[in-house]
Parts: C-alpha cells; structure tokens; sequence
C-alpha cells in the first residue's frame, strides 16, 4: 500500500473559523479538512499542508493544500468524498494526484489577494461577513496614485505586524491595483507578490483608505517604506474583507498574473 | 403629541431568523425591528406593519414596513437610529414620512420576487445560505419556453401550499422570466405579479426546474394550471434562495416593472 500525494484548491468562507490553522480556542479550516479525511480512512489521520495561515474571518478563493492519501483513488474521486463530508462553508474546487516531492508551501512562489470594501451608506445585510464597510467620502484619483508606490522590490517593515518572527521583510508586489465595482458599489484591490508579512494587505488597505479619505497625504507610501515602522502606518483593515485569491507555482505565471 | 406615519424599505438577511414574522420559537425580524424602536421610545412598544410575511430562510432586498412613531423626527434620523441599533443582517434602505392613512400590506398592488440558483458542481461556499444549489444538466431553451405560460391571470391552486387560508387563488403575473448569469454561474429568475401565494414562487421553481432537467414536459405548467391539485406540481424549491425584490404601490409601475 502505497501512499499518494495530492493537490487540492480549496475555497472557505472563514467567518466561522479561528483561522486556517488548527488553534486550541477553536474550529479551524484545517481541523474540519482533517476530519473529513479521519472519516474516509477508517480512523487513520492524515495530516495536511497548506500553503500558509490565514486569519480568523479571512476567506479564501484558491487555498492550495497537499497531503499524501493512503490508498490510491482517482482524484476526482477523492474530491467527491470529501465534499460529501465538509461543511458547506468549505469546499475543495480542484485537485489533481501530484508527485511526493511536491510541497504547497516551500514550492509556492507568490499569491494573490483581493480585498473588498463596501461602499454603501449603511453596510449591506448581505456583504457583512465579506466586506470591510467604508461609507466615507474619499478620492479615487489619490487612491490610484499611491497604491502604485507599493508595487516593486520594498522592505515591507512599515506594513508588518510587530508580531511577525521574520527578518527579512524584503518582498516583490507585481501588482497592487483597486478598482470600483460601480454595480456592487465596492472598492475591490489586488494585490499580487512573491510573498506577504503578516497582516501585510491588512496594513496596505488600512493606509490606503487613510490616505484616500485624505487623512494621509499621496506620498505617505513612500515615506512609509522609507521608515521602516510599523507604529507610522495606519490601521490594521477588518479580516472580513480579506481573500486569498491564488497561490502561484510558476515564477512566469506570477509575474504576468495568469 | 401627535405620532406621524413612517414608511421604511427593509433588506434582511433572512438565514438567522424564523421568518420576518414574530413567532414563539424564535427570532424574527419583526421582533429586532420592533426592539430597536422599543429602545429608542424608552421601553414604548411601536407596532410595525409589513406588506406580507417571509418564511424562514428567505430574504428581502426590498420589504415595506410602516410604523407610528410617536414623535415628529426628521425621517433619515430616524433611519441612522434603527440602523445603529439593528442587528447587523437587517437594514433599513429607506424611510419616508407618509399620510396616516398609508398601509403598507392594504395598498401594495404586487410585488416582485427574485429566486438565484448556484449551477456549480459543488456549491460555493459563499453562495449556501443565498441561493438553491443545483448543478445537474438542464435546457435553459425548454425552461425558457415552459415559463412563460405563468404569466397572465390564472388560477395558481397547482402552485399554492394546501396550507393556504385563501380561497381565490386567482392571480396575474406580469412577468417570469429567468436569466443565466454567466459570470456568476447562477440562473435568476424574476416574478412579478398582483399577488402571491403561500409558496407560490418557491413551487414555481421547483416545477420549472424539473421541465429544465427534462424531468417533465414543457407543456408541464398548462396542465398544471388546468389541473388545479397542488399535488400535481413539482416540489417547493428551498427558502435561501428566494428575495422579496420590491412592492409595489402603483398599478402603472407594477405592469411595467419599474
């Protein structure tokens, strides 16, 4: 009996999760994948990798996963199973049989995120789990020129949580762009890198909203990067507004965003 | 002290809540409205009046309310009032002042309702508690074909709960029409008519989505107009994926959708 490792996409809505990652306090995205697996293998645990943590209340479109399944069994199999047995707030939308040297964490290169900002007056019934609520007047044009200076090759350390245990917080941004959703009456941003500090978009969105409202001036990004402090940049936006969107294998693929 | 009329149009959330209802085993979204007017009257209990029920698990974008507050205040104060003190799945969209003869439920001439299906193979987990999952093949030309014959003046008892209390099951509806959202990967439907029965919608679609999965004729909603035996029509499709969209107080407006 040889084992099989597989690579899954997973889709969750975190708003009721303490996280991805399995935590004393709580239901984690990671425990209820574990049981599913525990159901179909008679018992057995099977532990999985992801591509990284997210927060209590951050959802993700393209989670990437990866472990090794005791029995063979065809992929598409396998993704059936373990829906039947998820709740429904989680979902595997992709998989495929991967070879075992593959890991989804040490072989990722970048990701993508997306966070959406509702616009309306009063925050929408519907969106109140999926959305930071921002009813304030701001300037599109200020948002667009200072969301420019994130992209490239920065020390991140104005935009990283204190409580992160890395050193190097050097990170390439491909793209950092926000659009309006005039139908949605959303600011949706995109935030495309080869790696993110902890709380990284968070902080981005935070600074960002500042400067829009005009709070901030244009050119606080700059200053920011240049400080390297966290205490100078704003706050830390909701998790509720947070995706994350994709993870990349391809160096290529990354940096044109496909 | 005079009290003074308000008209509200309310959007809800329904998934938390038993119905827009009040009900003993429960909560409903009459009684949260009807709280945070309590609050706001110092412990005075406000009656509300709505322009119908919803059932348990369905929402409203657009349901009418009225009330006598028992003082003169500016309408969109009032609206800031309920919307700070509501819970975060109810919201009030907009208020007006109206004569004290208004009644929201007595002078509604119809009402529109939208129903959203998920058409992903498994179903999104952001879309579970606001749309009917159905991912098998279907014909959206024969779907296309059989709604159509609802609309018009008939007599719906084939699609009208036999827990109705009503014996005129006659109605018109002005229109049934369904669209594919591509991008979203949902059908919507839209119904508008003068008047709605006990499940009505909900059997509507139950029926229709059996014709798309060719499960029954096209010719399927003529004979069960003829046949008037609710036990003939397909089954009542579920609450989370149907939204009270508007009523209407204007005849003209209501026949021409606006």
């Amino acid at each position: 009996m040889s084992a099989q490792r597989y690579k899954c996409i997973v889709q969750y809505d975190g708003t009721n999760y303490v996280g991805y990652q399995v935590q004393p306090n709580g239901n984690s995205v990671q425990a209820e994948i574990e049981k599913a697996l525990k159901k179909m293998c008679k018992g057995e645990y099977i532990p999985i990798q992801a591509s990284g943590r997210t927060d209590s209340g951050v959802h993700a479109l393209g989670q990437v996963i990866h472990f090794d399944y005791p029995v063979a069994i065809k992929a598409d199999h396998l993704m059936r199973a373990m829906n039947s047995l998820l709740p429904a707030d989680i979902m595997i939308t992709e998989i495929e049989q991967t070879t075992e040297d593959f890991h989804c964490r040490y072989h990722a290169v970048g990701k993508k995120y997306i966070y959406r900002v509702d616009l309306n007056r009063f925050p929408d019934p519907f969106k109140r789990q999926y959305t930071l609520h921002h009813p304030f007047r701001f300037s599109m044009e200020n948002l667009q020129k200072a969301i420019k200076h994130l992209e490239g090759e920065h020390d991140f350390t104005s935009f990283c949580s204190t409580k992160t245990d890395k050193t190097d917080l050097v990170r390439t941004v491909y793209e950092a762009s926000v659009i309006k959703d005039e139908a949605a009456n959303e600011l949706v941003f995109t935030f495309r890198g080869n790696g993110f500090l902890y709380n990284m978009i968070r902080i981005f969105v935070g600074t960002l909203l500042q400067i829009a409202d005009g709070l901030k001036p244009v050119g606080e990004i700059e200053r920011l990067l240049a400080a390297k402090d966290r205490r100078k940049a704003g706050p830390t936006a909701a998790p509720e507004g947070l995706y994350l969107a994709k993870v990349y294998y391809d160096e290529e693929k990354l940096k044109r965003g496909e």
